[in-house]
């Protein structure tokens, strides 16, 4: 994809200002477009080593209102970052709608100088970069990605020129001089890695930048273009005439259906398996502190299932510096203005940590869909946002566990009344949970597809079966229990 | 404050249990409380090493859903911390309405371990401490700070438990025996400190920590009261009758009458001063980025004063990397759910940047008094808040300027009418401008009250006499360009 520069590739003056006059009052109106459909925009700069980034952006915002945008350089991850999957950082720093992030560097490091990220684990991170722009481009966010390409003699040129005054030469290092020294490897490393991650959702555009005019003009079109067209796409998506989402039909027959709602379990044998995985979790959760082993239990399961309960055995003997429960509800105002996923990046735990997710992104797939809070287009691409999501955090070294806490229909009847008539449990139970419950066979199809489409051998669910209070608690805590000591076993090595 | 524990305090097991379970129903009944009343609530634990935080914290949450709190461990600020005031991790992990924050280890560091903290700068820590604290309980937050307290004998006997087990020896260090060593003398220092932050907005309780019976019902019964008293004052606070604040009597004459609002600057010397201006701040950006000085520039002033323009001048020059315009209008949900200040905290530059706040803090005692937003009492308190706010980011060493946008209703009027007639500038004229002129009075009184009261010898306000643009923006610049350049030379030496 990457060719030589043409030395020839340049604007003279007067070329130049006719035609950036223009394109900048253009610009400046889109910007304000975009702003007011709620699009969040982002643009990206990446290139060679000295190729100007930085000048190129002072130019780009130049066009931009000072106020819609902002400014990210990204550099080597700090500890905090390394502590996580290598995508949280840039989730931490997405546009919210009609905001412009614009990005100095970005997640392409890890392809472009996987050296200075040695630290991150990632499996297959071209493909991890993939999910992520498609994720974001179905959501509405435009991403714009711009290489900024010199030739060998440009860059040199450059190089000197910083490292030959005190007050730039500290923005250069060996690294910069190496890439120039061996130009022609780099090229064509830079050049498989733009074939592999240009992709409809998030095309390319190559710069030629050894004339900064030249480079301008081009910048400043592809952005232009870039911006009518999701302002076109938004429209059209408006108009509801965008093409469907189709997934494969379901074959398998109903997880939900075979599921034996008597098991139980006596107060005896709770008592006795309660206290002995409480205190084997204790254990396990120092011992995953020390070896810096994550975890993520997530709990979904119909209104009045045990959540609760079942959470609040599992943390009770753990060290509360070392875990957190996440409660998620309905989406608020900052939430809603980002792509659905968003707020639940915010608690993917630290090395070492434990995050309880009290619900989560299972939402789409269920309350999201049955209610219309989406279209069905956004809820049958989200299986497989989230098993991309999940595949994650799971190659990022986090124990993913999912429960499902299964009751029948008569069961939750007998709690909502126990809760109606009990007054210090009143609280727990509101219209909407009556609401709910008259969407049962909705709610049914939703979950039975989820656990269909979202079991991946690496993050299966288990379904738990509650209608047994005592039995749903023990098997959720021996269930995490189990995998934590698996986990653990292939750390210690 | 802090005596010898005395060692025969304790609880024997059937008196603990009598109390225990009752203080468990009545703990979990008032968080619910205030929960709904939107009270948020720091619980902050301190004390001698190996006095039992980690044990305390996790009995004390057993009362709590698990869904409502949150537990921070605070260690040694790390690297993204040390670049900005000390007080800015801690605002940013303050408690939402309604929500819980347990702090292991506290703000409280800087004043019992400063040593470890030592690449911060602070001025006056304990004044820092007690405005920090007044501020937030000003604004309804509830801080209950407990110090755990336990002789010498029993902290030894502690620390050997823990060194001679693996799982736990690297939880302690030399520093906790050095402690131990020298038990007087660290007892008498920490009486001193509690002494000097023992106030009413938010008391010290000392918890005799020997024995985790004793210890446990001290701070569930701590507690319990706090936050009976919390859900009291909540109340007398929705009935009005809370004492009126009263501030010293303004006896200095008006700011803006004298200001001459006839000041201009033709075309030609705007042009040579600004880009003599504007190639100065380049430069002295860069020296800002290398020597890491960080600098704030506020900017407010009346509708249609000249902001933006002003603004985008200064800026024009500047790497992007190393800036960050920051506008604000009406808080959202979650920014109206903190105290007023905390949005703008999470814009405080990191050592080498600069945040320029397009409209700001002051926010509280114009718009928020005139409209009624705030009651007389939050905005008369504001003044001093703030005062305290901005001698805290200038003693962390941030340059630190503030720019009132002077014009006349003649003048706004004529610039509303050629918005109003210009179509691509109609955008930035709403229905809201023309309510808000015509309020110009009371603005000109809360503004004029604002420059007398905030102006301070650490933070002046300049008033820019802003009719005629050119001069304005040139004014603006010149203006930043000296207080840098004037910043620059302490650091260089």
């Amino acid at each position: 994809m990457l060719k030589k520069v043409d030395a020839k590739v340049k604007l003279d003056k007067a070329a130049y200002k006719e035609q950036i006059d223009s394109l900048i009052i253009r610009l400046s109106e889109a910007q304000r477009k975009c702003k007011d459909a709620g699009i969040p925009t982002i643009i990206l700069f990446e290139g060679w080593s000295a190729s100007g980034k930085g000048s190129r952006i002072k130019s780009v915002i130049h066009s931009l209102d000072p106020r819609g945008f902002e400014v990210f350089t990204i550099k080597r991850p700090n500890e905090d970052e390394r502590l996580r999957p290598y995508m949280w950082r840039f989730w931490q720093k997405l546009p919210a709608k009609g905001r412009i992030h614009v990005f100095d560097r970005s997640w392409y490091r890890v392809l472009m100088r996987g050296h200075e990220e040695n630290e991150i684990k990632l499996a297959d991170p071209v493909q991890d970069v993939l999910s992520f722009e498609k994720t974001l481009a179905n959501s509405g966010v435009l991403i714009i990605k711009l290489f900024l390409h010199v030739s060998m003699k440009e860059q040199r040129r450059r190089l000197k020129r910083l490292a030959d005054s005190p007050e730039t030469a500290w923005r250069i290092n060996e690294d910069d001089w190496i890439q120039n020294c061996r130009y022609d490897e780099a090229l064509s490393s830079f050049s498989r890695m733009l074939e592999k991650t240009d992709h409809e959702a998030a095309p390319w555009i190559v710069v030629e930048a050894n004339n900064r005019r030249f480079a301008d003009v081009k910048i400043y079109t592809a952005m232009l273009s870039a911006m009518e067209n999701a302002l076109e796409k938004k429209l059209a998506a408006n108009n509801k005439d965008s093409v469907k989402v189709t997934i494969p039909e379901l074959t398998a027959p109903s997880a939900l259906e075979s599921v034996n709602l008597s098991r139980s379990l006596d107060r005896e044998h709770y008592n006795q398996r309660l206290d002995a995985a409480q205190s084997e979790m204790e254990r396990l959760h120092n011992e995953m502190y020390i070896h810096r082993l994550p975890a993520v239990a997530v709990f979904e399961g119909w209104d009045a299932g045990g959540k609760g309960g079942a959470i609040k055995r599992l943390v009770y003997p753990l060290d509360p510096r070392g875990y957190k429960v996440a409660p998620y509800s309905a989406p608020n105002d900052i939430e809603k203005s980002h792509n659905y996923l968003w707020r639940f990046w915010n608690n993917v735990p630290k090395a070492g940590h434990l995050t309880v997710f009290d619900r989560s992104w299972y939402g789409r797939v269920m309350v999201e869909r049955v209610e219309g809070f989406c279209t069905p287009n956004d809820w049958k691409r989200a299986y497989s946002e989230i098993n991309d999501f999940e595949k994650q955090l799971v190659d990022s070294g986090i124990i993913l566990l999912k429960f499902w806490l299964h009751i029948n229909q008569e069961e939750q009847l007998k709690r909502f009344e126990f809760r109606q008539n009990t007054p210090e449990k009143q609280w727990k139970i509101t219209d909407e949970d009556w609401r709910n419950r008259e969407k049962w066979d909705m709610y049914l199809e939703a979950v039975d597809e989820m656990l269909c489409r979202t079991s991946t051998e690496y993050a299966p669910w288990t379904v738990v079966e509650a209608v047994d209070k005592l039995y749903a608690r023990v098997k959720v805590i021996e269930t995490v229990r189990d995998s934590i000591e698996l986990g653990m076993k292939s750390v210690r090595k």
